[in-house]
């Protein structure tokens, strides 16, 4: 099998669903009628969970998974502390950006200090994909141009708007007529001549939106390349890009929905790691640990523009229970340390691969930063064999990129060495198995 | 003063800002700074909230409100099953939709039960605007056609997509040249030509699209025409347009983000009070009585075609504590008897401001189905003293409408007589006012 373009990695094919259990075809039957054929799940056998508790799911059965795929709950499934503020703060108010709060101010001003100096206002939204949107109609409006530079094989988010610059959605979503999508470097490009090749070509599509008489509004791009299948390193290669954006007048874009919150565990954000100032920087999924909340930081004289002259209210976006939620997650980030146990246990894991792909001949490139990781299979079906046997044996991760060949390994912040063990005894045993490699 | 086109009725005036008490003045400041000129705030003199119970919120010094504008949370301020329900699931497993999970079927089944028989799939997104952009995105992609009929003074949310088609996000933001925007009827308009007489207005905007070679894919309507100022009657006038658009190639679609959740008393969604069959319903607000959830009920084959060939996953769209809160919203509004209590209390209110009105001059075309209510003063300004005497006076309504001169009164739906009762004293006082007048 090679994966259709635009189709869903590691997707439970609904034709197989007489072989499951009653139950579970039973919900999938239901599934399919009440919410229709988009619903995609994960794995052959799809999980039914119930419960989480930091980097561990169970199912109804009680079985446990351990999580190495959900990056939503950053800090982990059911994290007390933000469990209990949202708690406290739902039975107190749950109110929209209206009123007067103290708690929203003291986020924003304690986020945007996490940020490059040159990013001074925080608008809110509710999704990642309202908060690419937002992004957009800021560029839009402080540019006057339209055209976007995104990756080859990027997602950005659902609406409208951002579908049509999302070339991961396939071909069935037609990319927008001022759009332009550029290959990321490979996997394991020298670092010297990567950065300044990109930009290179992220130049030439700039150029050819201009012969089509179409100016250039935002090159977007997400740190971590991740529907890419994931272009971590080597780290700087995108500053050369975000030169070329401001050179010609675009504004550069970092989408920050992957590769943000502490998740790359050299830094806060991911463009940070590779040295660039953007214009605008997108932040969702993590921001709240499944709560919905989103943002866009921004340089100041950006909003002032926009700000005064369009109306943007947001029903949900920053709301108090969202606040109290971002805000615990930004507490327990600290207090226990997260982006230091990302470095740290991200660079064991990163070892552990490494040391388990050599002595099997299914992995390679093997790469990743801090707890984001990837290693490629030959096709999408050896692929699915390894995420779905480590599904198996209690291990979930997932699989990603153009041609959905790339293990894609993304566990919740508190993921220790131990975590790290168990998943490397468990693919090795999944590599060991004839079958896997088909 | 005239409000100019665009602006928000009933924001507060920043330059104002030195004549707040010092705790205000200062985080006005810290607002302007850290998230921009693009947050409004309620009332010339903001309210600072940190409680809510029921129809009754609270500011920090302690001093009660009666909140008779916010729709959001609709069975009431921290209403203690819906906050019992999030706590427990935030404190089991809050993930997304790509594992099997039984509450999300019986919520959507349950949900689209309260539909017309014709709608039989829900999509399930994170907000209002999402749900909107996604119901355009199924349009346009069942009928191959762009093009877009909205009211007037619309407005259906903020996403790049859905703005262009908001005309009441004023003149900065231009309606997408595939837009046309149509009057609906007058307040107290003829019952019998109101309904023809929209939809021919409908149709010819129909036939100037297609004059500019643009196809009609959808006629999208607020069942309620809040935006506009509330059409609320006579119930009935939206059927013919719904006939036109069919008639013509296009898809009806209902947006029952304000109208919907049994608001209007007569109905659980605003659809049906004009007896109509739409093709695509949008909800959100209320859905989840401020947990962000919104959804998409369809007819399946065009979900079915959609969903086929168009990926689509919303993150935290109808994930495992979005669907608990929904589903106590569905709960509390059955057990509390809330639709028959928005009849009767609406109906109770309506008459009051009736006899109210009457009795001053400063109000004229009351009118209002459920506890969704308006009447119109002279101009905005008139509208604001109104609006900010009753602020004074401890009751929050708000202001609405093109030219901001319409009250706006929708309050939560456990609103009693009682609280009516409480409502119209303090509006006779301030219509006594002579200052009120101006």
């Amino acid at each position: 099998m090679t994966l259709g373009s635009g189709a869903m990695p590691n997707s439970f094919d609904p034709s197989a669903a007489a072989g499951l259990p009653e139950r579970d075809a039973g919900l999938v039957a239901r599934r399919r009628r009440a919410l229709g054929p988009g619903y995609k799940l994960l794995y052959r056998r799809p999980l039914e969970l119930v419960r989480g508790d930091g980097v561990l799911v169970y199912d109804r059965d009680g079985a446990e998974y351990l999580d190495a795929y959900n990056n939503v709950p950053c800090v982990g499934h059911s994290e007390p502390t933000v469990v209990a503020a949202v708690a406290a703060q739902m039975a107190a108010l749950n109110t929209n950006t209206r009123y007067l709060a103290e708690p929203i101010l003291d986020y924003a001003e304690r986020l945007l200090a996490t940020h490059d100096t040159g990013l001074e206002t925080l608008m809110l939204a509710t999704t990642g994909s309202e908060a690419n949107d937002l992004a957009l109609r800021i560029a839009r409006h402080a540019t006057g141009a339209t055209g976007v530079v995104v990756s080859a094989h990027a997602y950005h988010g659902l609406t409208s708007a951002i579908a049509e610059l999302s070339p991961s959605l396939g071909a069935k979503e037609p990319l927008g007529l001022h759009v332009r999508a550029v290959a990321p470097p490979d996997p394991g490009e020298d670092a010297a001549t990567a950065g300044p090749a990109f930009a290179r070509r992220v130049a030439a599509a700039i150029d050819d939106l201009e012969r089509h008489g179409v100016r250039t509004a935002a090159v977007l791009m997400d740190s971590l390349f991740a529907s890419d299948g994931l272009r971590s390193g080597p780290a700087g290669f995108l500053a050369p890009v975000a030169a070329v954006a401001r050179a010609r007048g675009a504004l550069f874009v970092a989408d920050e929905v992957q590769s943000g919150f502490a998740r790359t565990g050299e830094a806060m954000w991911g463009y940070q790691r590779h040295g660039l100032a953007p214009d605008l920087v997108t932040m969702g999924k993590p921001m709240g640990n499944g709560v919905p909340i989103a943002g866009v930081a921004a340089r100041a004289d950006l909003i002032e523009r926009f700000g005064s002259q369009v109306r943007y209210f947001n029903t949900f976006g920053g709301n108090t229970v969202a606040i109290a939620a971002a805000t615990a997650v930004l507490d327990v980030l600290e207090r226990d340390g997260l982006q230091a146990n990302a470095r740290a246990v991200g660079a064991y894991l990163l070892d552990g691969l490494t040391r388990v792909a050599a002595g099997a001949g299914v992995l390679r490139a093997v790469r990743g930063a801090g707890l984001y990781l990837a290693a490629d299979c030959a096709d999408a079906d050896v692929a699915g064999r390894v995420v779905n046997g480590l599904r198996e044996r209690g291990v979930l991760i997932s699989a990603a990129g153009p041609d959905g060949a790339s293990l894609k390994i993304r566990p919740p912040l508190p993921f220790t060495e131990r975590h790290a063990d168990r998943l490397l005894g468990a693919l090795a045993d999944v590599l060991a198995d004839p079958a896997t490699e088909g």
